[in-house]
């Protein structure tokens, strides 16, 4: 979206969204010669509404005359309800999990055709995962990403299951076997992968539910392997699931 | 800020960030009335503005009409590197006291005059606590607002000894009794708290440093009381506020 007209749209507004729309994981720290690039906008117009929006807060001028996202967006961003009230409902019952395992625990839901990573706690006797919160990874490679895949609508699936990218030499990318996974987290209620997206990594997941059935949210587990654990781990997620799908407002 | 006149500001980018403005921890839900009012905008401006910003994402409408913060400003909030890069290398080190004790962990900076939580580890076997992710409690009031006060430049400390409200029975609201309590976190390397942010709750706290020795954040830990564990808690916590500090990056 970035970069590809001057000054795009008709509005101020749009502008200003524009320069907003520059950072991104990749690009957390931009000149003001980065942010015109990227928005498409004049340096002299970027430069006005950077002004306006450093002293806002959205914008941050470091030391070096670079620029950053600011601690007022941060705040800002915490508002939103899908991310900060389900994190919130979720996260003692990820404590719980972890404070038993020590393993990485993973919220996340279903953005678009991506997996979208809402909480991710771990300590420094977990498995070093891709992850961060924010990251948003492919559905088909990751534990909690197959859940929500399996119940994403069939537009979604059929985008997906129709592009299946290689991550490890262990990713699935046969379409056939990944519908036999989706059937399975149908009839079992939990998705597993075996090094799918990082080598030395498997995991389980389980779906979390609203009251009337509809899925929310996919928690998952992170470990060096599954062999002797796996029942154990999907007891785990399946009560913490339990416990957050009863504690989720009811869908207005 | 909110609501103090009609059309307030010049541009059309500051009628923006109004619109947003509106939205904080107490008014996550609004209505498009309420935005105009809180805003001091005319409906048909703010009308404008919020279709804006619901179609880039920065803001949503529910079913029932009413706007919340949307999903995209979670994630361009999650860029700001002051949170999420300090949040980011403190998250181990939590989840390993998390692990140890099962107790409630926070991280925290000084956000003017009050201490600003950045990062809150908590399961069920926890205390209850009032912080939340994003909160502004008391310096005064809170283990790591103590740490954050004792090392605050002297006009912070000056407006803040020179009003300390009281939040429980417990809250130390005389002056001399916190300045002696300042002089002992630079002595001992900790500050503590007795139930005076809630009762209940006491809590022990130790800085964060940068490599230059100067003072990134506090870490601390909430219990139902002190008697037999203070001594392992502040090593705990200490350990903790090294691996932290040594990971951070120099000052820039």
């Amino acid at each position: 979206m970035a970069g590809n007209s001057r000054e795009p749209g008709q509005t101020v507004a749009s502008r200003l969204l524009a320069v907003l729309a520059a950072f991104d994981e990749r690009h957390r720290t931009l000149t003001l010669t980065d942010i015109a690039d990227r928005s498409g906008l004049a340096r002299p117009t970027a430069h006005r509404i950077i002004g306006e929006l450093v002293e806002w807060g959205a914008l941050f001028r470091t030391e070096s005359g670079a620029y950053v996202v600011g601690r007022r967006l941060w705040k800002l961003g915490l508002l939103a309800p899908d991310q900060s009230g389900l994190r919130e409902i979720a996260s003692p019952f990820l404590q719980d999990i972890y404070g038993a395992t020590l393993a990485t625990v993973h919220l996340a839901i279903r953005d678009g055709d991506r997996v979208l990573y809402l909480d991710r706690v771990s300590g420094h006797r977990s498995v070093p995962v891709v992850s961060r919160i924010g990251s948003r990874l492919p559905l088909h490679a990751t534990g909690v990403g197959k859940v929500l895949l399996a119940f994403a609508p069939p537009d979604v699936q059929e985008r997906v299951l129709g592009n299946l990218t290689r991550v490890t030499a262990r990713t699935v990318t046969h379409r056939g076997h990944l519908e036999d996974e989706m059937r399975r987290v149908h009839r079992d209620g939990f998705a597993q992968t075996v090094e799918e997206m990082s080598l030395g990594a498997c995991s389980v997941a389980v779906p979390v539910r609203h009251l009337d059935g509809s899925v929310a949210a996919a928690i998952g587990i992170v470990v060096p392997n599954l062999h002797r654990d796996r029942a154990r781990l999907i007891a785990a997620l399946a009560v913490a699931a339990q416990g957050i799908g009863r504690n989720l407002p009811e869908q207005t």
